[in-house]
C-alpha cells in the first residue's frame, strides 16, 4: 500500500510543479516593457473589454449555477444524487472560471509587450514573450486538471473508505460520484466557449464586413471602432473558452477511465491501481509538456537574432514531437509499474490514442494549410466569385471529416481488441478510455500553442491600431504564422480526443445504468425507442449549430449597423468612436444566444430519458457523438481552409481585388462555423453525456414509474 | 382464394388506367400549337440537349450495368444470389430509364406550347397545358410502379409456388427475391438523379454567375449561351432524375412492406394477404391521384379566363388534400377487406404515415416560403452582404431538419406501437413499413406537381430567349409560382418517405440476416464493430455530399470560363455562341463526378460487411439513414430558402442592387445543396440498404470465413 500511497502523491507534485513554473513564466513576462503609452492604452482597453465580458458571463453562470445547485440539492434530498456532487459541481465550475480569468489576464498582459518587442527587439524576442506567456496559461491548466482530479479522488477514497468492510462497495461509491465530477467543468466550458464563440465571431464578422468590404479599411485599422471588440473576442473565445473546454475534456477522460477501470478490475487486487493509472499518465503528460516547453524556450533563446518563421515553426513542431514521444516512453514504464507487465496492452492502447490524436492533427493541417490542395483550390476558385469559394469550402470541409472519423474508428477498434475486448469487453472499454487519456495527456502543450495564437493575433492588432510602421505588423504576422501549423494539429487533437472521451463517458453512463438495472438492450432494429434516441442524437448537433450560427448572424447584423454609423462619423472626423458600444452589443448577444442551448442541454437528456428510457439516453449520447464529431471537423476545417485561402490571396499581394473580396466572403461564412458552432460541438457531445450521468438515477426512476409501475 | 386472385389483378388494372390516361393527356398536349418557329427552335434545342445528355448517361449506365450483371451472375453461379435477381435488375433499370426518357420528352414537348399559350391565351390555358403534361408524367410513374411490383410478385409467386409442399418456404423465396428488386431502379435513380443534379447545377451556377453577376444580363437572356444548358438541366435533373428517384422509393417501400408482412404473418392464413396489401394501397394512391388531377383540370378549365395565381395555387393544394383524403378513406376499407377488422391498427399506421408526410411537407413550406420568417430573415440579411445571407441560410437549413426528424421519429414510434410492436415487434415493423407505403401512395400526384415546375420554368426560359414582351414572361413566372407551394410540400414528402422506406429496407436486411444467422446482436456499447458501423454510416453522407458538391464546383468553374469567352464574343457581335459546348462540358462533368460515388456505393456495404460483419452493415444502414436524412432536409431547405430569398428581392423590384447581388451569391451557394447533394441523399440511404440486401449472403459468408472459420 505504501507504493500506492507514494504514487497517489505524484499528481499533486505534478500539479505543484506546473503551478510554480506558471508563476515564474508569468512574472518573466511581466518584467518586459509594456510598450508605448498608446500600446498600453489599447492593451488595457482589450483587457477591460475582456473582463467586462467575463464578469457579465460569470453573473449569468451564477444564476444558472444557483438554479442547478438547488435542483441538484433537491435530487440529493430525495436520494437521486450523492451529496459530494454539490461541492464538486461548484469546484469544477469555479476552477474553470478561474483559469479562464487568469488565462485572459495573461494574454492581455502580454499582447502589448509582444508588440513592443516586435518593434524594438525583433521576431525572436517577440516570440519568446508570446510563448512564455502561453506556457504559463498551458501549465496553469495542468495545475488545475491534475489537482482537481487527484484531490477529489483522494477525498472520496478516504470518505467512503472509512471503516468500510467491503472495498468493492466503497470503491463503487467513489467512481459513481467521480463520474459526475466533470459536470461543473463542462458547464463552465459551455458558457465560456460557446458564449465566447458567439462574442468573438459576431464582432469579427461585423468588423470585417464594414471595415474591409464596405469602407476599404485594413484589418485592425485604428479607425474601425469594432476592432477592439474583435480583439477582445480572441481572448474571450480562444483563450478563456478553449481552456475551459480542454479542462473539461481532460477531466472527463480521466474520470471516465477511472470508472471503466473499476468495472474492468472490480474486486481484483489491482482495482485501486487501475483508478490511479489515468491520473499518472496525465501527470506524465504535464511533465512531457514542461520538457518540450523548456526545449523550445532554449532554442528560441539561442537564436533570438536570426529567427525565421520556418525555423520557429519547426521548433514548435519538434516540441510537439517531444511531448508525444515523452508521453509514450513514460506510459510504457508507468503501465508496467502500476499494473504489471501482463497489462502491457494498456500501453498499446495508450500508444494508439496518442498516435491517433497526432494523426487527426495532421489531417487537419492537410485540409486547412495553404500549402496543400484543398485550401489552394479554394483560393483558386475565388476567380469565379464568392459563391464558388463558399461551395468549395463547404465541400472540402465535409470531405475532411472522413479521415479523422476513420482514425477514431480505427483507434477505438484497436484499443478495444488489443485490450482483449473480444473476451472481456470491460477490459476492452478500459483500453478505449486509456487511449483517450493518453491522447489528452498532451493538453498542456497543445494549450500552450493554442493560447500563443490569440496573443500573436492581439499583438498584431495593437501594432495596427497604434499605427506602427508596416514592418512591425509584418513581424507580428510572422509570429501568427508560426503558431498556425501547430495550432491546427492541436485543434484536431482536441476534437479527436473529445470523441473518444465522450465515448468513454457514454460507456460509463451505460455501465452505471447497468449497475442499476439488470441489463439494457440496445437493439435499435427491434426497439424503436433506441432508434429514436439515436435519431434525436444525430439531429441535436444540427439544431445546436443552427442556434449558435443564427445568434452570431443576428449579432453581426447589429455590429454592422453600429459600425456603419460610427465609421461614418469617424471618417468624417465627427467623433472618435465608441468601442465599448460593440462590446456591449456582442456581450448581450452572447448571453441571449446561449440561454436556449443552455436549457436544452440539460432538458434534452432528461426528456429523452423519461420518454425513451435509459437505452434511449445511451442512444442519444452516441447519436450526438457521431454526428457532432462529423460536424465539428466539417465546421472547423471548412472555416480554417476558407480563412487560410483568404490569407493566401492576401500574402500574394492581391488584397483589394475582386478575388480578395470573394475570399473575404468565404472567410466570413467560415468564421461562425470554425469558431462558434464547431468548437461547441465538442462541448455538446460531452455535456450530453455528463448531464445524462448526473440525472441517471432520477430519470431511470421516473421512466420506470411512468411506464413500468 | 378467388377473392385474392381478383385482388391481385387490381394493381394491373390500376396500372392500365394510369397508362391510358397518360397517353390521352400526352396527346391532348400534342394537339396544342408548338408556338412560333423561334420557340420551336429553342424547345428543340432543349430537347436535343436533354436527349444527348441522357444518351451519354445511358451509355455509362450500360457499362456499369454490364459489370454489375456479370458480378451478380457470378454470385448467382456460386449460390449467393437467386437467378431472378438478374432480369429484375435489368427490368428495374430499364423501366427507370424509359420513364426518364418519356418524362423528358413530355416536358420538352410541352414547354414551348406553354409559352405560346401564355402569350396567346393567358394564364389559365398555359397552366392547363403544363398541368396536363405533368399529369401524363405522374401517371406514367404510377403505371410503371404498379406494373413492376405486381408483375414480379405474381411471376415469382407462381414460379416458387409450383408444386411446393410448404407454402411458407415458397413464400420465403418470393419475398427474399422481391427485396432485391429495387436495386435496378435505385441504381438508375442514382445515375439519373445524381448525374442530373451535377449537370443542372453546374450549368445553372455558371450561367447565373457570368450572366447575371458579371455581365448584368437577365435570367435566361438570349445572349447568354449557357442558358440552354441550364434549361436542359431542369429537365434532366428535376424531371428524369426525380421520376427515377420516386420510382425507386415507391417500389422500395412496397417490397420492404411485403418482406416485413411475410415475417409478421409467417405461417398465418393471412400471409399472402399481407403481401398484397401494400400493392393495393399503392393502387389506391394512383386512383386518388387521378381523382385529384381530374378535379384540378375541371377547375382550371372552368376559370381559364379569370385565373389568378392564388386561385390556382389553392386549387393544387386542394388537389393534394383530395389525394390524401381519398387515400385515407380507401385505406380504411382496404385494410378491413384484405386483412379483416382486427387489423384496423394497420390503417392507423397508414394514416400516421400519410399525415406525417403531409406534415413534413408543411414544414418544408414553412422554412422555404418567402411568406414565413426564415426566408424573410435571410432576404433581410442581404442588407449586410453575401456572407450573412449564406450564414443565415445555412443556420435556418440546419434548424429546419428538426421538426421533420421529430415527425419521422413520431410516426415510427406511433406506427410501431399502434401495431402491437411492444408485444409482437414483427407486426410493429410491418406497421412502420405500411406507414411508408401509405406516405408514398401520393407519389403520382406529387410527381405531377414536381414535373409541372420544370415545365413552367422552361416555358419562362423560352419566353426570355425568344424575346417575348415582358407580360409573357410575367405570365410564365406566375405559372412557376403556382407550382412552388405544392412542390415544396411534395419534396418534403418524398424526403420523409425516403427515411421511412430506408428504415423498412434496413429492417428487411436485418431480418434477412437473421434468417441466415441465429441472431444478430446490435449492442453498440459492448461491440465496437456496431459502433464503427454506425460511425461509418453517419460519415457517409458527408463524404458523398462533398464529392457531389465538389464535382458541381469544378464543372461550374469550367462553365464560367467558357461562358466568359462566349459572352464576350456575343456582346461584341463576333459570334452567335455555341450552346452545345456547355452541354458537352456539364455532361462530362456529370459523368466524371458520378464514377467514384457510384463505385463507393457498391463497395462500402461490402467492405464494411467483410470487416465488421452483418451487424456492422445494419449499423451502417441506420447511420447513413439518420445522418443522410438530416443532411437531405438541411440541404434542401437551406437551398430552397436561399433561392426564395433571392426571388423575394427580385419581386420587390430590387434587382441590380447590392442586396440583390448578395442574394444571388446565397442562391448560388444553395444551388448544389438543394439540387445536387440534397436529393442524392435520398438515393444514397436507400441504395446502401438495397446493395447490402443484394450482397447479404455473400458478405455474411465472407465475414464468417475470414473471422470465424
Amino acid at each position: 500500500m505504501s507504493k500506492l500511497l507514494l504514487i497517489r502523491i505524484i499528481p499533486f507534485i505534478g500539479s505543484f510543479i506546473c503551478l510554480l513554473l506558471a508563476i515564474i513564466f508569468a512574472s518573466m513576462v511581466r518584467k518586459k516593457s509594456r510598450g508605448t503609452p498608446r500600446m498600453q492604452e489599447i492593451s488595457n482597453a482589450i483587457f477591460v473589454g475582456s473582463r467586462a465580458y467575463l464578469n457579465q458571463q460569470a453573473k449569468m453562470m451564477g444564476i444558472f449555477f444557483i438554479v442547478l445547485e438547488v435542483l441538484f440539492g433537491i435530487m440529493v434530498y430525495f436520494g437521486y444524487l450523492e451529496w459530494p456532487s454539490l461541492p464538486a459541481f461548484a469546484t469544477g465550475m469555479g476552477f474553470s472560471l478561474i483559469i479562464g480569468y487568469i488565462g485572459m489576464w495573461i494574454s492581455t498582459t502580454s499582447n502589448s509587450r509582444v508588440t513592443y518587442a516586435a518593434k524594438e527587439k525583433g521576431l525572436g524576442e517577440a516570440m519568446n514573450i508570446a510563448f512564455t506567456a502561453a506556457s504559463a496559461a498551458g501549465l496553469l491548466l495542468g495545475t488545475v486538471a491534475l489537482f482537481y482530479t487527484a484531490f477529489w479522488f483522494n477525498i472520496l477514497y478516504w470518505y467512503y473508505g472509512r471503516g468500510a468492510t467491503n472495498p468493492i462497495d466503497s470503491m463503487e461509491s467513489v467512481v459513481n460520484i467521480l463520474i459526475t465530477f466533470t459536470i461543473g467543468a463542462s458547464f463552465a466550458a459551455f458558457f465560456m466557449r460557446t458564449g465566447g464563440g458567439i462574442f468573438t465571431k459576431a464582432a469579427d464578422m461585423g468588423a470585417d464586413y464594414v471595415g474591409k468590404v464596405e469602407s476599404g479599411l485594413a484589418e485592425d485599422d485604428y479607425r474601425n471602432p469594432a476592432t477592439i471588440a474583435d480583439n477582445v473576442g480572441d481572448n474571450v473565445g480562444d483563450v478563456g473558452g478553449m481552456k475551459a473546454d480542454s479542462l473539461e475534456s481532460w477531466v472527463g477522460a480521466i474520470v471516465a477511465a477511472e470508472f471503466l477501470g473499476f468495472l474492468a478490475f472490480r474486486g481484483s487486487q489491482l482495482m485501486l491501481n487501475s483508478l490511479i493509472l489515468p491520473m499518472i499518465i496525465s501527470t506524465a503528460g504535464a511533465i512531457a509538456s514542461i520538457l518540450a516547453i523548456f526545449i523550445i524556450k532554449w532554442v528560441v533563446g539561442k537564436c533570438k537574432e536570426t529567427a525565421t518563421v520556418s525555423m520557429l515553426t519547426g521548433t514548435t513542431l519538434v516540441g510537439l514531437f517531444i511531448t508525444v514521444a515523452a508521453i509514450i516512453i513514460m506510459s510504457f514504464f508507468i503501465v508496467r509499474y502500476i499494473l504489471g507487465p501482463q497489462y502491457n496492452f494498456l500501453f498499446y492502447a495508450s500508444l494508439g490514442g496518442v498516435l491517433a490524436g497526432f494523426l487527426i492533427g495532421l489531417f487537419t493541417l492537410l485540409y486547412t494549410d495553404a500549402r496543400y490542395r484543398p485550401t489552394r483550390n479554394i483560393s483558386e476558385s475565388a476567380k469565379t466569385g464568392p459563391a464558388t469559394v463558399v461551395v468549395n469550402g463547404l465541400a472540402y470541409g465535409m470531405e475532411s471529416s472522413l479521415l479523422p472519423a476513420l482514425t477514431v474508428i480505427g483507434v477505438m477498434l484497436f484499443s478495444f481488441y488489443v485490450s482483449n475486448g473480444s473476451t472481456d469487453y470491460k477490459m476492452g472499454l478500459y483500453g478505449v478510455s486509456m487511449a483517450a487519456v493518453a491522447m489528452l495527456a498532451v493538453t498542456p502543450f497543445a494549450i500552450t500553442i493554442d493560447v500563443y495564437g490569440p496573443i500573436a493575433d492581439n499583438s498584431g492588432g495593437i501594432a495596427s491600431m497604434t499605427e506602427q510602421p508596416p514592418e512591425v505588423r509584418r513581424t507580428t504576422d510572422k509570429l501568427d504564422a508560426v503558431g498556425n501549423t501547430t495550432a491546427a494539429i492541436g485543434k484536431g487533437l482536441l476534437i479527436g480526443s473529445a470523441a473518444i472521451t465522450a465515448l468513454a463517458l457514454g460507456q460509463a453512463y451505460f455501465s452505471k445504468i447497468e449497475l442499476l438495472y439488470v441489463k439494457v438492450v440496445l437493439d435499435f432494429m427491434r426497439d424503436p425507442k433506441i432508434l429514436a434516441g439515436l435519431f434525436t442524437g444525430v439531429m441535436l448537433p444540427f439544431l445546436f449549430a443552427s442556434l449558435l450560427i443564427g445568434a452570431v448572424g443576428k449579432a453581426a447584423n447589429k455590429v454592422v449597423v453600429e459600425a456603419r454609423k460610427q465609421i461614418k462619423d469617424i471618417l468624417a472626423g465627427k467623433s472618435k468612436g465608441d468601442p465599448r458600444a460593440f462590446i456591449t452589443i456582442v456581450t448581450r448577444a452572447a448571453q441571449r444566444g446561449i440561454i436556449l442551448p443552455g436549457i436544452m442541454i440539460f432538458a434534452i437528456p432528461v426528456i429523452v430519458g423519461i420518454l425513451l428510457g435509459p437505452g434511449g439516453v445511451v442512444a442519444l449520447i452516441i447519436g450526438t457523438l457521431l454526428s457532432g464529431f462529423a460536424q465539428a471537423i466539417f465546421m472547423a476545417n471548412a472555416g480554417g481552409a476558407l480563412d487560410n485561402a483568404k490569407k493566401k490571396i492576401e500574402e500574394e499581394g492581391r488584397s483589394g481585388t475582386a478575388e480578395h473580396a470573394a475570399s473575404v466572403v468565404g472567410d466570413t461564412v467560415g468564421d461562425p462555423l470554425k469558431d462558434t458552432a464547431g468548437p461547441s460541438m465538442n462541448i455538446l457531445i460531452k455535456l450530453i453525456s455528463v448531464v445524462s450521468i448526473q440525472t441517471a438515477v432520477l430519470v431511470a426512476d421516473l421512466y420506470g414509474k411512468l411506464f413500468h409501475f
